[in-house]
């Protein structure tokens, strides 16, 4: 788009070429615009397109959803009696925002949603409201303490600057919440510790990474090599009919 | 070629590993170095590569031309009696001239190509008598109300700024011809719109956009999608007893 | 890694989502690092990750030492009574370090390695020593016409600026051997002329080129679509079982 293209052109002529347009892009929104341009050239042109989500923005980040509660279903088979945490910036952070409607949407017992975050870095109250009427139980706070030790599921994120408008407000509460190998001990001997990567300083020092990396609740790494399972997946889910 | 690579060598050392080199590049005249170099290359290895233009700054871009071609005969089956205008900088555009060389050598019976640009930008000498010398009417003008109601294929180009060195000259020119719903109203029913995309100001606004790509008459997507059809099918051709 | 990603980290997230990782680093060890890493990964994932090396700054280049021996095999048939010459910076030229550790460990009789540098970019003491503790004769000279004459294989290298800490130094060295087709006429009619390219200045102007490139000893694209043929070969071997 460097040479003054739009995003609806842009899409559009990666669409002729492609059977699979995926789409990151900083703006909340243009996974939107995208689906809806590659509706339009699909009336036109021979090979309609698939447009997927690849996050946008501060929005959602889908595929990654996805993964994520791959991971969870393949370490621990169900969702049931599961507490989750998510922690840190669930205001910005648009995996979690995936990943708390995706766990909405599942037919699962006695699960409780534990949202730790800074006061002014909560996650957007649409999205605590879908959860909670699907039923779950929701509990925001900005005490990991609180929940540390009764957690099944700890989802880890990173504190992203270049989402922060004021670099303040960033610098304020980037170390906030930092995962070490004396936090991880804390929490149950099966829980799980999940990260988007890549991970800095909020996981602690290259050194803290080298003992956490050997803990076996530590499984952002089998986490990651899901991702390429579950894209495949999708891959082969919207191309059937095609090549598949 | 940043390290200080000349262009004889980094093509060569491309087709020391491919079968087919594409080069597109800012100079005239480099494919034909290209393919000068890849012939004393194929003397000497085991896999002989094969070069094609991908557009050498203002001289030629020829995949172009045979995708546009296609597209024209895709939808009007034939050459024959068609009016077909060029629109734009038609000195610096390299489409333009691949196309009307094209055109040249097609046999078809009373074609007349109308060529609409400044006076300071028209067609160079050489590509408008190769097309009179083969028995096409050529017509230059500046006046696009001249031929817009008569013409069955318009060709809508970009005036490119980096192809100016004057940027004063470009500024002016600029804005001469701009495609917009308006007019498009004007020309025949069947007539047909290319561009060779991406698309600029020379084609109105965003909302110009949204109201001309749902007229029949644009059909510049479906030309993008022949560019890729046009362009397998090269592949095929020139790797034909290669690969396939 | 401009997100401030390590190297352990991101080797093991491309090692998530792939067979082999080749990785290209300006620092010595980061070959080591990576395949320790991805052998820690290994253990968590269920698809493990193969590491090659693709070059370390000043270190190592073993993939471009097994191509230009197997272009000395390919054209000489036996490493033995040759008399091998390599040519330039050998204290930071990656490729001679490593190509000279690998024809220490041929079973070849009557070989003689000249290294010809200046006194100040000699080969690693360890590595002379190595070649030497395997039978070898190894000649150390600052003076090309000592051996031009009597050389079968001669391996010229570029002086990189890059790898130079002090520019002068770089400045005062760089034209000290220049390859000229002067020099080629005074090498054995069947010696064999090897460099790793990109060439720059130390190997003339482009007029010297365009008449060495016609001279039959004159191998490098030989050499270079060796390198595609041996890292195929490379990429089967480390892949059997896997896909192959």
């Amino acid at each position: 788009m460097y040479k003054g293209e739009n995003l609806s052109d842009t899409v559009r002529a990666t669409g002729c070429y492609s059977d699979v347009v995926v789409l990151r892009h900083p703006e909340i929104g243009s996974s939107y615009e995208a689906a809806y341009y590659l509706d339009r050239l699909n009336q036109r042109i021979d090979n309609p397109t698939v447009a997927i989500s690849g996050g946008d923005g501060i929005g959602e980040h889908p595929t990654q959803a996805l993964l994520d509660i791959f991971t969870v279903f393949d370490q621990k088979k169900s969702l049931d009696n599961m507490t989750i945490a998510l922690v840190g910036d669930l205001l910005h952070g648009r995996t979690v925002h995936s990943l708390a409607k995706l766990i909405a949407y599942y037919d699962a017992a006695d699960v409780r949603l534990c949202l730790v975050s800074p006061e002014n870095l909560r996650m957007p109250a649409d999205i605590t409201e879908l959860v909670r009427s699907h039923g779950f139980k929701v509990y925001e706070t900005d005490a990991l303490q609180e929940i540390i030790a009764d957690t099944d599921v700890i989802y880890w994120t990173r504190v992203q600057e270049e989402r922060f408008a004021d670099l303040e407000v960033y610098e304020r509460i980037k170390d906030r919440y930092v995962m070490t190998p004396q936090v991880l001990a804390q929490t149950k001997p099966d829980a799980i510790l999940l990260h988007p990567l890549p991970r800095k300083h909020e996981m602690g020092t290259r050194e803290d990474h080298d003992i956490m990396d050997l803990d076996k609740r530590a499984i952002y790494f089998e986490q990651m090599e899901n991702g390429m399972f579950v894209r495949m997946a999708l891959l082969v889910k919207v191309l059937r009919g095609v090549y598949v």
